[in-house]
């Protein structure tokens, strides 16, 4: 096939997931390999049999959930339990392809605004809404991800400079209010004064999903959390709106979809109210990510492609 | 002169300042007029005329204290009293040069990073500490402005979502703690419960420069206010950096200089705390701007430079 552009490959917690990229953005054919957690050699041994299954001529782009340099250097993944490896370096003597790494979320946002919910469209923001929160940034059609490759990180907005505690030790993120985790930690706190779907009160733990099944079947409690989430996920959104001026802001992540009917609402309200020019200005379309769990790895897949051509490599 | 690139304007609320700008970002030649206020018509005949004293081949950049859109409309400028008005078109039936509009922080922005404290760094956010707080960035040396040309309003930034109210209407914006204004008004707060460089307990206005003098003096309220402006930018840098993930972050605008020895310090301690990978991570370097005035016509006219050539050029 002539239009293949590159290999992507998106390396999360559980799986590392790779595929054929057209330069469209369509993906041709699929592998996939658990994730060796904790183990650095591991890790780099999958991720070269991997990319050993592919034409050794093409790209290879890496989207991984960790702070990684664009020097290919993986600085720090609580999630893979890796720290300081120079990943790009050792795949490189195993593999013969080039080896380009980026953020996942950044990668993801780059699929959906080349070949998802964000075709066509130069300024994109993409939110993912899952465990944690990630963000990707699309800026005049480039992904933005600053001097040391850990821009992006839109959960570490800080929106409650006071605020709840967050994973990364800080105070405040976005992602202490509007994660997965946190919705569950929300609706245990009110469980204790509210009503939550009677199915739900025996879970030990609660995340997005039980939340947002517990609001689809009626339970008003557990729309308000999800509401609240909303009011919150606004506040990060006007301000990256204030900030950068996106055409669109998906929202993506494993516990997007199902929390959506009462997150998404109250989203728009807040940014349509808090930006600068509120009242005559259009705000930022705001709405669901379409790519679901392809979006990293074909946004992997056309970055590499896009720094092996002559004209954008570098 | 050969490497003359373009003309550059800034447009403020008092002045209009113009320069012949070299392609190192050199000041050739100045003009000035004052801005005509709430006067469309009188705007665009003073800014044809300043056009009108340079050579007419020239590219024209017009970096204004406003709303812009990068078609040249002008949208709302509370400074100059001005709405919707298509500037740019209306200068091009008055002059033949090529016209580019852009915000006066996005245009200081680019000048220093082209020309400025910046020199040679690809990642640099600037904040304007002023009346009100403006802001710029460049991502990867090129200017993050958005679909609209609304970006890089950093001042509205929401640091505090149930904070203070901000001129823009809304509630929490970073202007709202730390323009000059702002430190007018916490200080004045303040003064009932706190003495203040007696010198200064008779005046009616206070701004950033009332304060920090009182602080150069000795006084430890005006300094405390200022070390909590400090930590309010803090919050909005970190912020910055974890989304943008800048190399260099700059303060500038009329206030910068005097409050900086107060300022600066809080800044960067909570930069340094609130980031994401705090601890081990570098985080970037918050210095004062260099360019002082210049750096919008700087920055106007680099960037019609950019766009008059060809490579560049859209």
């Amino acid at each position: 096939v002539s239009d293949l552009a590159a290999i992507g490959i998106d390396v999360g917690g559980t799986n590392a997931r790779a595929a054929l990229v057209t330069r469209d953005g369509e993906i041709v054919e699929r592998r996939r390999r658990p994730t060796p957690v904790g183990d650095a050699d591991g890790l780099v041994a999958t991720l070269a049999q991997l990319i050993g299954e592919f034409d050794p001529a093409l790209p290879v782009g890496l989207g991984i959930a960790a702070l990684v340099g664009p020097d290919g250097m993986l600085h720090y993944s609580p999630n893979i339990g890796v720290r300081d490896l120079p990943l790009a370096e050792r795949l490189r003597a195993e593999v013969h392809n080039p080896v380009r790494m980026l953020n996942d979320a950044s990668a993801a946002a780059l699929g959906e605004q080349r070949a998802g919910a964000g075709r066509g469209i130069d300024d994109v923001v993409l939110l993912t809404i899952g465990t944690g929160v990630g963000g990707g940034v699309v800026a005049d059609g480039r992904l933005v991800m600053g001097h040391q490759g850990f821009g992006a990180e839109l959960g570490h907005l800080i929106v409650e400079p006071d605020g709840r505690r967050c994973p990364c030790g800080n105070r405040g993120c976005l992602e202490a209010y509007a994660s997965g985790t946190a919705i569950g930690l929300h609706a245990r706190e009110g469980l204790v004064d509210h009503s939550i779907a009677s199915s739900l009160r025996d879970e030990t733990e609660l995340s997005g999903r039980e939340v947002s099944a517990a609001a689809a079947a009626g339970d008003a409690f557990a729309a308000s959390v999800l509401t609240e989430v909303g009011r919150w996920l606004g506040i990060a959104v006007a301000s990256l709106t204030n900030a950068l001026d996106p055409k669109l802001v998906l929202i993506g992540g494993g516990a997007a979809q199902a929390t959506a009917p009462w997150v998404l609402p109250p989203v728009r309200e807040t940014v349509a109210r808090r930006i600068i020019g509120a009242g005559w200005r259009t705000p930022p379309t705001v709405q669901l990510a379409s790519l679901g769990d392809d979006a990293g790895v074909i946004g992997a897949g056309l970055h590499a492609a896009d720094l092996s051509d002559p004209v954008e490599g570098r």
